[in-house]
């Protein structure tokens, strides 16, 4: 701690108690100036526990008043706008107009290009069979037009959800041996899913998600996708037998145990679009007015390979392909949901968590372009769309879905409007399924593997990482560790861990709070941290401690012996330096925003120890709900009201004028 | 929001931009004062990566400074200080003298009156043979006096540990059918125990021990008093068959389904010694000179007992008594560690679990009574006393040890003043163990019941729970949920779920954090709540808000919206009460006291949305961390450093004065 010579000097410029300078400065400041100066420290206005807590709910449950709009309004006005709120489509429906449709038509063509190939590469990916994937880019989009609020979300199968769901599926059923009861598992899944989503937006709870913060998923995400992209090498390669784990250690081995099952025709074939896909990708991010090549490459991509392997197909036998695809619209499967038995439980965490994930990416793909195009989506209300959503999808052979990332920004740079878009999306899946299907019968399963890679491999963001590294060493802790922990201990896992690390770094922050040395910043009434503002100065016989953190039970014991330590620093500090004694120590309560018993508790044995050593502890401005605590426990009492203080300056003033030899 | 008709006049007299007015103030105040007003906010000095590490670590395990002492001290010097500071009887044994050993020995036998039925008792709470109990009263106290830096903490078994591991162990492994087993995997849990203590507190974790807040402890220590003063029916009562089980449902019905079993001679016996004791509780309680009323009367309703349980014994076959006890000192246990197999996860879970319970008693004990006497213990060195203190017992036939409070508290108040009168009670409990044993045969199990219901009876403080609810609601639910979840759950689960509660009041008040609109407190640079503070005026053409949270990943999207919310009431108000629009909006920053990433997209974006709305948005007084990582993720750069002020009056005056015709 750096000596400050001309401290005393700076100080009495705007106290006026030090003897030399005294006189001087009781001329300038009229007595009642100086009294006047003096506020009170304010109690919170009154309240029952009842108004507290209906205060505190609707903070928690309605922090952005959602019915602010129907208030003062006629029933009838308030009915039409509930109407509104729940069924988006009366709202924008409206005013609808061809100029609209027409760039929608353009957007819901090129989303559809994208999602057939998509959908039928992500149901591979969840080991469901392809046409599935179809299905769920046919009923969710239909749903979410008419209750979502988003104007740019394009709905279908996203990847994250779909590997977790085959991930933790087929951990404990076979989707070979058994496929009908995976396929019942997955709808079920799919279904409590829906239940989960629809849930969270009906109770407001959906804070939940804000747990998986940006630095999780990011470490989340890139290690999907290095794990989905490495069992894509079974398609890529040609490999036949291939394990079901997904940890990073039993596919490297599994690739390269199978080596003598590798195709060299699948290889060069496969390796050869990935790169198209691969470079028409990095076209479209370089040029955003170039997003059609990417748009347009897969299903470029899915018919060339499949005319290709058509022409050759007596010539390579070693090249897999999809097969016969049944024709026609999605069959009911309310009869498939499987409410009772063995699995259920597995059903229900595979829902879960297929459902937090599945939400994450969905609400925050529709937060991104609605503040890009300034308009506001409903968290809340988005949940439950996608939820009701999930549920009708459920029922009829869809599995989970959500707004994916890369085809909302298709979406978006394709100039969609409304949610029409997803309405042509829907109608062009279903001319796919009504007519096309015996078109996919050659469609090979390598180029499925390209276009899976081609997605996720956008998931990596190392420079995102980078970020975090250079702005936030926990964050990028908690990212690093669920990138291993997906790579290499399991998906659920991995995503626990990291919200562990999130968490942990929160309690941290919490167990081990800040407190610093305050100064006075000469001239002025302001007090400044003295480490880091050089031009603030030590007040003499003050010690000015500012904690920075609630004072709770988990840092009141730390707190005390930091303090106290502060205290015994500057003790041994002034004795080095021969200065004038302590005798008062001011804790700037101005970050110490709650407090609960322990903390209080331990302020009053602070107060205790201090007294027994003659030095006085003052209180400077504590929030409203700490100002109540210590008003209901008693404190304000053993502490004296004189000792509370609005701010700092006040306190030092009036406390060293209190000293001063009475005339 | 209540109109302040003279917000104008009020502002207008400390920063002069209203047009009425701004001639007579512009005069007033100099231009260059106007500027010389304006403070820059300082980064924090600058540091490595691997100093902040280094400040961190030292933070989090070495607030005390431990060494603080060694400094600039001779090798030899620091030699001597160690060894005094690993064995504090070093310290304190230099300046023993006569008259302390007087004290010491009066207080020290006045505990072992207690300890000796204690022991005894405890052990059977603990599923253990009696004798264990004063095994546990003779190794570890005298290793205690060498290693322990409390001068009042009489060490011995307590309830609640006795209490948790009978119950645990219990749960897999029948004492009665097996009592090798258990007696084996009761002094497993020990060493596992003082492993556990002693890792704590060489690795400086002590923190961990404070997660069990005070709240969480009052409803544990009450749920288990009940449970265990109720499982003492059976005793009382005389009844034979009882369960095992410890939640209060199975206990009660074992209670009355064994009415035949009830013995009358038991019955009005155990009462009246019980009335004894908890009357001699009373009396010490309301006059603390007569502390040595209660002490003795454990002792005292041992002798009598056991001499009326003499006298009728051949008439009153139903008494059940201790019976044969083995002469003789601690025999050797080390061979009965139990270090693999099937039960050595429970073994270890038992002695974590008894371990933190131990522990957390041991150091809430020391602490009050060195706070009392003004001496200071230390929390890490403590730990690895009493886990020392654990391994040694349990390789000599003792169970989990650590500080009684309520001998302590006997200790305290006859007058202990060194560890001696630990070395005291050890001494009378070898003479016991040595020559005594055989009085104890006809000790009859009612009074044991006894004596423990009158110890757990004093663990129950409904005045703390009620002051609890005063004070903080949150609080009393955590204290209730561990009373209950004891009560009718189990004793680790109930523990678990408390600190559940109390961690997630940590997290609830991160996730959604209190924001507040600040107002000017006239002619002074105060910003204050505008709810809380009367007097303090609205600035027109601003919105000023102080964030009372850091903001982190699980509130950045909350507070988005809230502030916003603020913004658009603000709005309604001025289109209300046609004032001056809203121009700019300032965030107090100064209980912000960290920052993520995810944080700081929050704020660039919100800066974003209202530039679009033609707001400027400004922060004021970031905290060092957080100016830091503002200026690592270049939001300085993107925000401008003329939107960072120090204080919100320097903004006020800055921004408005900005906003006058250039002249």
């Amino acid at each position: 701690m750096g000596l400050n010579s001309n401290r005393v000097e700076d100080f009495s410029s705007h106290t006026g108690n030090t003897t030399v300078t005294t006189v001087k400065v009781s001329t300038e400041i009229p007595p009642e100036a100086a009294t006047m100066e003096i506020h009170k420290v304010c109690m919170p206005p009154k309240k029952t526990t009842l108004q507290k807590l209906k205060h505190r709910v609707s903070d928690i449950f309605f922090p952005d008043d959602p019915l602010h709009g129907f208030k003062n309004q006629t029933w009838c006005k308030k009915l039409v706008l509930g109407v509104k709120s729940f069924f988006p489509i009366c709202q924008w429906g409206l005013e609808y107009s061809p100029q609209l449709f027409r760039s929608d038509i353009i957007s819901g063509l090129t989303i559809a290009s994208l999602a057939i190939p998509q959908g039928i590469s992500y149901a591979k990916l969840a080991n469901l069979p392809p046409i599935v994937g179809l299905y769920s880019s046919f009923v969710p989009p239909l749903i979410y037009s008419v209750l979502g609020s988003s104007r740019h979300l394009a709905v279908g199968p996203v990847s994250i959800a779909s590997l977790v769901m085959g991930t933790m599926l087929s951990g404990s059923v076979s989707p070979t041996d058994d496929p009908i009861l995976y396929l019942q598992l997955a709808f079920t899944a799919t279904f409590f899913a829906g239940v989960f989503h629809a849930s969270l937006g009906l109770l407001r709870l959906g804070f939940v998600i804000d747990f998986l913060s940006k630095a999780t998923l990011l470490g989340f995400m890139a290690g999907a996708a290095v794990i989905v992209s490495l069992q894509q090498l079974k398609g890529l390669l040609g490999i036949v037998h291939f394990t079901n784990k997904m940890q990073i250690i039993p596919v490297l081995t599994s690739v390269l145990e199978h080596k003598h099952e590798w195709s060299w025709q699948t290889i060069v074939m496969g390796f050869g679009f990935l790169f198209f896909m691969l470079a028409a990708r990095h076209i479209s991010m370089k040029k955003p007015k170039l997003f059609w090549v990417s748009a347009a490459a897969p299903l470029t991509s899915v018919i060339l390979s499949t005319i290709l392997v058509f022409c050759i197909r007596s010539k390579a036998h070693g090249i897999s392909h999809i097969g016969h695809l049944q024709k026609g619209l999605n069959p009911p499967s309310l009869n498939m949901l499987y409410f009772s038995g063995q699995h259920l439980a597995l059903a229900i965490k595979t829902g879960i968590v297929t459902g937090i994930l599945s939400l994450t990416e969905g609400i925050a793909v529709g937060r991104t372009f609605a503040s890009l195009k300034n308009y506001q989506v409903d968290g809340n209300k988005e949940m439950i769309a996608i939820g009701l959503m999930n549920m009708a999808g459920s029922c009829t052979s869809c599995y989970v879905t959500t707004g994916s990332f890369s085809r909302s920004a298709v979406n978006y740079n394709a100039g969609a409007q409304t949610a029409v878009s997803n309405i042509v999306l829907a109608s062009a899946v279903l001319v796919t399924l009504l007519f096309l299907m015996p078109l996919f019968y050659y469609t090979p399963n390598f180029i499925l593997a390209a276009i899976i890679i081609t997605a996720v491999v956008g998931l990596i963001d190392y420079q995102g990482a980078y970020k975090l590294w250079k702005v936030d060493k926990l964050d990028f802790l908690a990212c690093i560790s669920s990138f291993f922990g997906v790579l290499f201990i399991s998906v659920p896992l991995g995503l626990a861990i990291a919200v562990g690390v999130s968490v942990f770094k929160i309690l941290l922050h919490v167990t081990r709070p800040n407190t610093v040395v305050l100064g006075n910043i000469p001239r002025t009434q302001i007090y400044q941290n003295l480490h880091r503002y050089k031009e603030a100065s030590r007040v003499p016989s003050f010690l000015i401690l500012a904690v920075e953190s609630p004072i709770y039970f988990a840092n009141a014991t730390y707190l005390q012996e930091r303090m106290l330590r502060w205290i015994r620093e500057e003790e041994d500090w002034i004795t080095e330096n021969h200065e004038s004694t302590l005798k008062c120590i001011i804790i700037d309560m101005t970050a110490v925003t709650a407090i609960d018993t322990s903390g209080i508790d331990m302020l009053c044995e602070l107060r205790k120890m201090l007294e027994k050593r003659s030095l006085q502890l003052v209180l400077v401005n504590p929030v409203g709900s700490v100002m109540e605590k210590l008003h209901h426990s008693e404190t304000l009492v053993t502490f004296g009201t004189s000792s509370v203080y609005l701010t700092v300056g006040e306190a030092v003033g009036d406390i060293s004028a209190s000293w001063k030899p009475q005339p």
